[in-house]
């Protein structure tokens, strides 16, 4: 096999696998090429992946060593994407009543998902993530997305009981703004004990959700290492937000439900 | 830049890009190359993804042409990924009552889920797709997955009403099993009118669901070119399946909730 073909073959590889630890005779017995020749190629991608601003591989010596893509995206990139994602989430036509932005658009445009996911993965890029949890609904393809980059399950909370699934854990919980009482279910067998996890959702108010999110996950005495939101939203009452430890792309303001007007800037993230 | 790097740089794009058609010139300034030098670059790269069964590029000429990789995938690989999960479905713990197959573990893991998605792709590869539509909750990463290769919006039905996303669309369906009356709901800015749409859906019984979706995209004008069920259970009551037109990966039969018993065959897909 050519140099050039198996450039093509890796690179492809690794964007399809990662995080994924593979031995270098995997690469070496499929390509029928020598071990130097697979770790000038992986040493030519490492460079490349870095000179685009996707990443960079890990090559681990020893037995059980071997090479890994690790995605981490360019932060000035991301801030151009999300910043064009303001200016599109400020038209007055998304202002929906009680304070909501609409945003299904953008949540269901695979391209625009993965910008956010791109954002998330660096933004949680040191820290050791067993599970992203989400709640159903809106925010399922986003933590879809970035448990592909992390390649770990992505577990979702329901909202209600369907069909059995064996036992399950819920708890209720209270709705920050509109204080009503609401519940959150999670199978035990979804997810094991003791389990690092980050959350993912689409948008952030009072932070009731979340904050029952973290209840329900300490019944799984999971480790929340890092809460990522899309957006948050304003939050005009005078208590605090429920939670005040989380990453933000996109920071809703001054919504005018009346006369449909909307700022939307750069959330926590680009801060930091 | 050297082709070496233009190799990796132009299989990250591809990949990461689907079906994008970007015109060569977009290359030959980003990489200050010669068309000439990108185009065989191109011609490299087409080649090896058919021989790595990852699909093809297209090569269209003229003002408005350009390159544009479409994801195909190697059937027979997926019949190798689908068996295997076949042989993880049939353990006896995964049996629910009610006729149910617990598949969440196996839905929430990516590189699960992206194989699935593969097989869709390439199921609905002679379809012209505007977009996939699933209904809460379980096949949302999966129909996700699909989008992310098709490059259109996913666009989820919901069970019920929650925060006003303006007018919508409801109707009550037949649960064809139970019986029971249940209602799907689609805010009218969600899908445009005389989209062609794809369903993907995780499990199958009576068809009741699915028949449910079809009936309230009607009421979109939507055309259903594709229906792809990852698997479909055993409808053992006399009247036939709402619906029959469908592909489906996994076929689930002889299911004995008392005995923990389930066996699991490759599905219609791999009969065609």
């Amino acid at each position: 096999m050519k140099r050039s073909e198996r450039l093509i073959s890796l690179t492809n590889f690794f964007i399809n696998h990662p995080r994924k630890l593979t031995q270098l005779t995997h690469f070496t017995e499929a390509y029928n090429a020598s071990k130097s020749s697979v770790s000038e190629d992986v040493n030519i991608i490492h460079k490349q992946f870095k000179q685009e601003g996707i990443g960079y591989i890990v090559n681990t010596a020893g037995v059980s060593g071997g090479v890994q893509y690790i995605p981490y995206f360019d932060k000035a990139k991301s801030k151009d994407v999300i910043t064009d994602l303001c200016n599109q989430l400020e038209d007055p036509s998304r202002v929906l009543p009680g304070g909501y932005v609409y945003m299904s658009d953008l949540l269901g445009n695979p391209s625009v998902v993965q910008e956010i996911a791109k954002a998330f993965v660096t933004a949680f890029h040191d820290e050791k993530i067993d599970a992203v949890v989400t709640v159903e609904t809106k925010g399922i393809s986003l933590a879809y997305a970035v448990a592909q980059y992390l390649q770990v399950p992505v577990v979702v909370i329901r909202r209600n009981m369907r069909v059995t699934e064996g036992s399950s854990v819920s708890i209720n919980y209270v709705s920050g703004r509109s204080h009503r009482i609401q519940t959150m279910i999670l199978p035990k067998r979804h997810l094991e004990e003791g389990m690092n996890v980050c959350i993912i959702d689409d948008f952030i108010k009072a932070g009731g959700t979340v904050s029952g999110m973290i209840s329900l996950l300490e019944e799984f005495k999971a480790k929340v290492v890092g809460v990522g939101i899309f957006a948050e939203g304003e939050d005009d009452q005078e208590e605090a937000r429920m939670i005040d430890n989380y990453t933000s792309l996109v920071k809703v303001a001054n919504m005018n439900v009346k006369n449909k007007q909307i700022n939307v800037t750069l959330g926590n993230f680009f801060n930091k």
